[in-house]
């Protein structure tokens, strides 16, 4: 391994020695559940329970305390009444235990006494340096060492080799019972409870360096710190992949927002880009992720996108088919050395053609042979065998011809092992020979395009941010408002968040609108070109400015508490004359005053017309938990109604960049369509990477949009743009 | 049933008696195979084998033909080498057989020869009135008859509620053998092979007349007749729902498109177009087909999408949560009653507040007694009971708490039964009762989402076509093109299509477009507002013709040969003055004659400007399985780009129309949006309506596209048309 892992952690997974408060010979009580699973589990190590009323358990002694045990000790599982944590966390800590699991609820998850017994645990464990896992969680378990800490009902876990990181603990117990008969196990598993210390990066280096973990999976409700949680992930995935099924996507409450960017980005749009950003895998549905698993830990990635469909019918060479397109992957067109080959193997009605249909009087031997033909084939970069109950054959037969073939291939196969009944013994085999298994075609093209997706990251060249020597951050400092008050106001709101329950939505916070000449400053301190934009606060100064200016102008409403200025009518185009300029003066003022009696309106706002060209959006805000995101998508005002938008981290990669174009008919537009010039790319992606160093450096821009960036043929225009300060930052 | 049902299809389900052609004493043999399911299903009527061998099987005689088989016989079997097919149906129609399945393979799905010998199988058929099913199919089930003509390994179906109706005979053998399993049965299923004469759309009505079927469930390569289809599935869903997987979403190849209606619109827009009209609801994939059937076969129907969720834990909770919200579900808001209610029942932590968290610590009493609340609670639709292994009960205990809660309730409950080992007691109870249980919230919650939409379709009125009186029929035919040597042409090219493999792509087909002036009319005639449109054949005719029409004009370049008149620059607006009119003129003529050479160019078209307003595309295609299919979306060039576009059959219902507007974004911003200002729907949807009618009235219109329409405050105009004919029809 290539990262580094905590050593504070490690006593977690290679205790020499653990001690169980909360032991108890009642078998209907979880301390009973834990001290079986304990001795059951085959750990290694030394065993101590502790429980104040004495006697016999499992063949061992029930202490009354701590001191009549033996050193050493380094792991402590805290399965006791939560008054009684601390001070027992405190005795573990005089004792020099480093390493703790509260398993027991009765904490922030219930009322304001609990979350101040998890304050005051927090403190002791602090005040000792230990590491605590917890509380209200189910503890961990390692099938190689072995250990395993919960209290679950046998059997636990098979051996494995998916590791699995869950804040939920009822979602890891009913995952460890559906893996068996799923046909995988797992190396480790954690349950991290409230998180008062451990949180979900903390564990991902200690569980990825287990030389038994091939894969990482995560059940996330929501990241105690996204911008380390990206740091933490991007270390590993070039390594071992991390899928996470991340949920509470609808659970967030939506903050008032300023913007188009604001509005569209949700705590959603920044998990995505983080995940993205690490290379971290998102799966969708716990089926999904687990289906990925198998395939990501037992197969070898494939060199590219074709596949080869074997199968036995017509109907399931269909299906897979769909199901291999669906998911971007494409039917490999196989050479005529490889149909000859089958040819020569199969009846003459047998379809040759990919999806290679075998028909159903097809032996084990035929599949076998086929298989080996296609997978030699180098048009074939992995292979999808669908194996329905045969009419002729036992499915047990077909798989024990299929598995040497497989397991001897450098190209992944997966199969799609269809019934119920007739193919337990097939599923067996597979099984035993870590070849992915799967009851639908639909779910094993899923499965080949995340091993497409994970060889195409790893062929990635490494990223690193594009940032700029050219800019004046010190100008922007200077620009940027300073408001003691609201700051003060706001590191109170902070410490009462942080009181709340994990992943809470974060409060709103107190923002404030720079004025627009603000903005335009910053901007071209960055690097990113505005037009001349001039102040006129009578129709008078309007004439005389555009006297130097020079005609055509366009006139807009300069007023920093009006947003969208275009809804009002606060913008006129194309203006020709003196006597248009001293008459939309009046107007604006009015139609201003009219929609917004209560603004501040500082006048007018001239700025010459600048040629026509596409017109994009380009924005940025502050995301509670990952910190600045980008967005880039089709400008004007139906940004939010097209959707057609995309999100990236600040600040950003080269390959963050060229995602934002990619994904956006904004961006594949910029290439030219039809009887619309193509504009200047690069002076986009030039301003994607300057706008997400602004907002990188300077995090008390809350939001921060420019709508539309006019695209010329060489070169941009931020046209109209609009930011918010955030006061607590 | 009020749907009819066609007397002549019936013998296949209610055969006093049945013969067997081919029936083999050789146990490894297909024939034996239909022979012991027939003896073994427990078929009530009398089952008869041939065989010109002789001999016994199960302990019947092996007849050497017909003749010496005594009357009546209701439905033969044929499973005997292709070549002898056509002979035995001869010998079956003489002998007053009216119902056969032939299940050998041999026949189109192998070659030309095979394809001969069905053709004379259906000429056989037809000329003694015996209805058909297959070739190369592996019969039906009917698990209450009961009967059993498949040779697939027993056991089989369990008897139970969903129908199956298959263009696939090894997924009907998958299927089969995964329901038992699942905990699921099939009440009766048909394998459709060739379909040389029944179809999937012939087998609807017997299918669903069945007293035992509840959910009619379809898996679909293609359609054999897509009206007839549209047509026969509208009658049934009112009364029992259809649910079909239909694939081969990818395989059909892309035909030449001259508009962006035809570019846009694939089998996949009009198939979804068609199962929207019929009501039949579109699943993904087999598992989400079977777990929708489930719950529609099993539930009752909820009169809201309200759901609360009962769980004993916050993981699977939130999972819930997001599953339902993703699915356009939401979580009812409990009232203070219930809430009462259940603040008795729990431990003080438990989280009342929906989705109820009755903690880890929930008894099979509290699981009925909440759930009990909860379904009393008005403003609970359905809901969701989320049951991971209980840490302190078993699982079946909680299951047959819950049932009578369950069963006497009028409104919906699924079980998220998550685990494994655990809970197979559990599903057993919940199967035995009828409960539908699903392995994930995820799934449960699809199957939930199926249930409201089921309930909102048949709250849904009776859909009609609208089509207006006041449209010139005579006109249209009279401008329409005459072309005797292309349809000729054309009808060899039909001929050959019918011999090819069933649902290929249908063969290209010559179409040529229609002159701009032509479609004005035809658009008039059928009540279309379009803009005056003068030809002027010189620069000195456009100045005569502006001079009447007034300034100022548009000019577009005239030629039936050049689509994308904008594309080209071939679009001049707002032109002033007589001198620009005869530069721009010139200017035109050149720019088409260097650009297309080969185009025939009529002159330059001058209309009148039309006011500004919002601009969207309304086309119409005529698709080769469902005929005329109707699109709106957003307009422009970038239509194609957007893909903001839906699609809907030809002629249109009210639903339909409203579909069209509510699902695209050109639809909603019709109402306006920001500083767009709306614009008039009603003439939109009235345009829809009559274009609609149009392309239904005459098929020859292979493409038409009114591109944009311009949406003024009142009325509309259609500003740029195109339209192609295909010579064929």
């Amino acid at each position: 391994m290539t990262f580094p892992v905590d050593p504070t952690l490690l006593p977690f997974f290679e205790p020499r020695s653990i001690v169980l408060f909360g032991a108890s010979a009642r078998p209907t009580s979880l301390g009973f559940g834990v001290a079986r699973n304990l001795v059951q589990s085959g750990y290694p190590g030394t065993i101590h329970f502790v429980n104040p009323k004495g006697g016999l358990l499992m063949e061992r002694p029930l202490h009354s305390s701590l001191s009549s045990i033996p050193d050493p000790i380094d792991l402590a599982i805290l399965l006791i009444p939560a008054k009684f944590a601390p001070q027992t966390l405190a005795a573990c800590g005089q004792r020099g235990i480093r390493a703790a699991i509260i398993a027991s609820g009765g904490f922030r998850e219930t009322d304001e006494a609990g979350a101040a017994l998890e304050a005051e645990c927090l403190r002791i464990a602090e005040q000792y340096e230990i590491r605590v896992i917890g509380p209200n969680c189910i503890g961990l378990l390692d099938t190689h060492l072995p250990l395993d800490t919960t209290f679950l009902p046998p059997p636990g876990s098979t051996p494995g080799d998916i590791a699995f990181i869950s804040h939920s603990g009822a979602i890891c117990a009913a995952i460890i019972d559906w893996s068996v008969g799923q046909g995988f196990g797992f190396s480790r598993l954690v349950s991290l409870g409230n998180q008062s210390d451990v949180s979900e990066t903390d564990m991902l280096a200690p569980i990825a360096s287990d030389p038994h973990t091939k894969v990482v999976t995560m059940y996330m409700e929501g990241v105690k710190n996204g911008r380390s949680f990206v740091q933490q992930a991007s270390q590993i995935t070039p390594e071992k992949p991390i899928i996470a099924l991340k949920v509470g996507r609808f659970a967030s409450g939506q903050q008032a927002a300023a913007s188009h960017t604001g509005a569209l980005a949700g705590s959603e749009s920044a998990f995505n880009a983080a995940f993205r950003r690490s290379g971290v895998l998102r799966a969708h549905s716990s089926e999904e992720q687990f289906d990925w698993a198998k395939a990501l830990a037992w197969c070898p990635l494939p060199s590219g996108r074709s596949v080869a469909v074997l199968t036995n019918a017509g109907g399931p060479g269909v299906t897979a088919a769909d199901a291999l397109e669906a998911h971007g992957l494409n039917l490999a067109h196989l050479s005529s050395d490889t149909l000859a080959q089958m040819q020569a193997l199969l009846p003459p009605f047998a379809s040759l053609h990919n999806p290679i249909d075998m028909l159903a009087s097809a032996s084990p031997t035929d599949y076998a042979q086929c298989l080996r033909a296609v997978l030699a084939d180098e048009a074939v970069h992995s292979v999808m065998v669908i194996l329905p109950p045969p009419p002729m054959f036992s499915a047990g037969a077909v798989a024990k011809a299929l598995i040497p073939v497989i397991t001897t291939s450098d190209k992944p196969v997966v199969v799609a092992l269809m019934g119920g009944r007739l193919i337990p013994e097939a599923a067996q085999h597979f099984r035993a020979a870590q070849v992915p298994e799967y009851p639908f075609p639909e779910r094993a093209a899923s499965a080949l395009a995340v091993l497409a997706q994970r060889a195409e990251f790893l062929a990635q060249k490494p990223q690193t941010h594009v940032t700029f020597a050219d800019v004046e951050t010190d100008l922007v400092h200077h620009l940027l408002p300073k408001d003691e008050i609201s700051r003060k106001g706001t590191k109170a709101q902070n410490s009462l968040r942080e009181k709340s329950v994990p992943f809470a939505p974060s409060a709103v916070t107190k923002t404030y609108p720079l004025p627009t000449t603000i903005i335009n400053q910053m901007l071209l301190a960055y690097g990113i070109r505005v037009p001349p934009l001039e102040l006129a606060n009578s129709a008078e100064t309007a004439v005389a400015i555009v006297k130097d200016l020079g005609y055509p102008v366009a006139l807009k409403i300069a007023s920093p508490d009006i947003l969208h200025k275009s809804d009002m009518g606060g913008v006129v185009l194309n203006v020709t004359s003196p006597q248009a300029i001293a008459k939309n003066f009046t107007h604006l003022m009015a139609k201003a005053q009219a929609a917004y009696p209560e603004a501040t309106v500082h006048g007018v706002h001239i700025q010459p017309m600048i040629p026509e060209g596409q017109e994009v959006i380009v924005g940025a805000v502050q995301d509670p938990q990952f910190g600045p995101v980008v967005m880039f998508g089709s400008g004007g005002v139906e940004v939010e109604g097209l959707q057609d938008v995309a999100f990236a981290l600040a600040p950003l990669t080269e390959t963050d960049a060229h995602f934002l174009l990619n994904n956006t008919w904004a961006g594949k537009k910029l290439a030219g369509f039809r009887n619309i010039e193509a504009g200047d790319k690069t002076a986009v992606l030039d301003t994607l990477y300057r706008l997400g160093q602004l907002v990188a450096d300077f995090p008390e821009i809350a939001e921060i949009e420019i709508n539309p960036l006019r695209v010329l043929k060489n070169g941009v225009y931020a046209l109209d743009v609009r930011a918010t300060v955030d006061a607590s930052r």
